[in-house]
């Protein structure tokens, strides 16, 4: 039994190292068909674990719709729905193809990602991007043609702007810019305003030696300006690209993915591979963005976003965003208290992420399934909510549920025979 | 005696009215001499109280030969020398001509100025654009070629794009900028990073509309990328705006102006007008860039930007900045008990600029020199230093002098024969 504890210790702290390892840099915005590895033409992703048609929560069925016919696979949603049924279009998480998607999580083939390349271990990882903080979206689960011509101005504006942007400053150190905006009130997850400045400024002028029209460019930043949480999805590629090199790591019991799709929530943890653990996803303690919206119309706990988490991001770094934790109904004590709580459960300290508000401590780092079992204290995951027929009507919180921890821990009991 | 406690209590009430009530708007950039009344050609103005050439600091003499060679009144500096030596160039604090000046202050005729109104009260109030966070500086008492020509980039391109792109945005609302960057790590004066980066991603979209050859632009945007402190300027300027109403209180015993030149520290206080009290400046508690530089080198506390603690920010509200706080040698208790000491001397709180740290309770407004003479609570002033021949060597931060407060109490006591 000492034997075994040794080697759990030696195998989390190897997992910890390679964590605190990655060199996750922005390299570029591509076409998912083009990077993806095996991507298919008729193959819709999601956020989460998988899940049948059936099963999935409308805001997902919505956007995978209007994926479809943005495709033009299909002329309509009424056509869409049809060539689901008939099995023409398939679905997969965005999981199964190095790939991380917010929310809904839908991507689609010619839809751009960000190319995000661990530069220590040299994997990439991917993510589309985020469509902005406005109601409507695929990602929120919203399909009518509003939604869809703004994820194709993103696609002839938005994305090859910032890729060629990208491209010419070299790369985009997505840690650097986490650090920084750590210090500015971004726990990198449900707040990302100082990244998206961070990123602005650092890009204006680059994008000032583009060959694109003055109007493109005006648009582009009028919608950085906007959208306080573009930059989210590039820290999700990053976060993936960071955990895929810690995974598969024997008798490692940090979870290397938290995910959602709305209905399950599942986790990963190293020494089991890519295994999904689920558990029923819970219900969002929600700050609804109108009083006509309530618990009654919203989706339960969804996207691949809580990537940040598993990477020592949003919800356990709460006390690095009062603001945040303010919108929630929360204060100081109670983001504190979330923070504390988070180093309980957590096998590392990152000093490359470090918290202002805890005089430069590292953030806490790499959930440990023993910790979380045996203390009950469920991660904190930062989320968004989404109206039940799709559409963006809340920030919130939610914890992740002991359920799947319990059961990765029997699993990996009987794999180790303990 | 009860009668004049209720006296002095209204009048002070009426003061943090006006100082809550100020509107700082920044309607664009001008040059000196066409917006400071009354500003003569051969005048140039510095920091801080009113000081003859022999007793000032270094580094104000150097910034003050700079300019006359950047106004070319001189060819080199020293021609600009005989000139002062002959009196053919006179000098005056900024604050006698409704301007404020960071460090050495020193502001020229044909140099652009910030022009912020107060739109409540109609007033306007001026600075000189902030030349960044380089070594070298007319701001840091620098007076080379290259520090001259950075300012005449300055006044051929920074500032008429920023007077075109803030004027095509119909004007920016400094206390919305200030009142976020609070929700981002900045306490607004040492630290501007979360306010210029605001300014940069709000101003990015109109300075494409702009009429500008694209290098220009991005000259513009480099500039705003490199230098975080820039804002500091456009928020002191609002802050003189939103003091000069404040004025003139009969009775009123808060203090409407901080200022510095290096050698004097001098208050003024409402109900006292215009009248400098002085105390030797102090030395700063500084944070060096190089183990090169120390005490020995270091001029003493410089500037009018105390215009920012004169409204509540900057050193009354170090909880807002733990980086700051950490960067100058300090941790978060440490911030914390230093904003704890600002409200116990200070009359208001305003919730227009809240602090996160602490619940969004709003920061602490208007100093009381009763409250001050009686504690013996030094009100906390963030700076940086300046090398005695010039130069930017470290931050820090500073105590007005107590003795300052003790003498305006004694004249107070004076006026109204307590």
């Amino acid at each position: 039994m000492e034997n075994l504890k040794n080697k759990i210790d030696e195998a989390n702290q190897k997992t910890i190292e390679i964590l605190l390892k990655g060199e996750p840099l922005w390299i570029g915005d591509k076409q998912a068909i083009d990077v993806l590895p095996n991507l298919k033409k008729n193959m819709i992703l999601h956020a989460g674990p998988p899940i049948e048609w059936d099963r999935m929560a409308n805001p997902m069925r919505n956007a995978i719709l209007g994926a479809v016919v943005f495709e033009k696979l299909a002329m309509n949603i009424t056509e869409a729905e049809q060539m689901i049924n008939s099995g023409e279009v398939e679905f997969s998480p965005c999981h199964n193809y190095n790939a991380v998607g917010g929310m809904t999580g839908v991507t689609s083939p010619s839809m751009y990602v960000h190319v995000v390349k661990n530069i220590k271990f040299g994997n990439e990882a991917y993510c589309m991007p985020h469509e902005g903080g406005s109601f409507k979206g695929l990602g929120w689960g919203t399909n009518d043609e509003e939604t869809i011509n703004h994820v194709r101005w993103m696609q002839e504006e938005l994305s090859p702007v910032m890729d060629a942007a990208v491209k010419l400053a070299g790369g985009i150190n997505v840690k650097q810019i986490i650090a920084r905006a750590m210090q500015m009130g971004d726990e990198c997850h449900s707040r990302c305003t100082a990244g998206t400045m961070l990123l602005t400024r650092f890009l204006a002028p680059y994008i000032m030696d583009l060959d694109y029209p003055r109007d493109v460019i005006k648009r582009v930043f009028e919608f950085l300006k906007k959208h306080d949480i573009f930059f989210l999805h590039v820290i999700m590629a990053a976060g993936r690209s960071i955990v895929d090199p810690a995974k598969d790591i024997p008798y490692s019991t940090i979870v290397t993915t938290f995910a959602r799709n709305g209905i399950d929530f599942g986790i990963k943890v190293s020494a089991l591979g890519d295994k999904w653990f689920t558990a029923p996803s819970p219900k969002i303690k929600t700050s609804f963005f109108s009083p006509k919206w309530n618990d009654e119309v919203a989706t339960h706990d969804m996207g691949d976003s809580s990537i940040t988490e598993t990477i020592g991001l949003g919800g356990q770094i709460t006390v690095c965003s009062p603001a945040q934790e303010f919108f929630l109904g929360g204060n100081y004590e109670s983001a504190l208290r979330k923070t504390l709580d988070s180093y309980k459960i957590s096998e590392g300290e990152n000093s490359d992420f470090a918290i202002p508000n805890l005089d430069f401590r590292g953030g806490p780092i790499g959930v440990d399934i023993r910790k979380v079992v045996q203390t009950r204290i469920q991660p904190t995951v930062h989320t968004a909510t989404a109206h039940i027929n799709g559409g963006f009507i809340g920030g919130g919180e939610a914890y992740a549920p002991i359920l799947a921890f319990d059961e990765a821990m029997r699993e990996y009991a009987k794999k180790y025979d303990i």
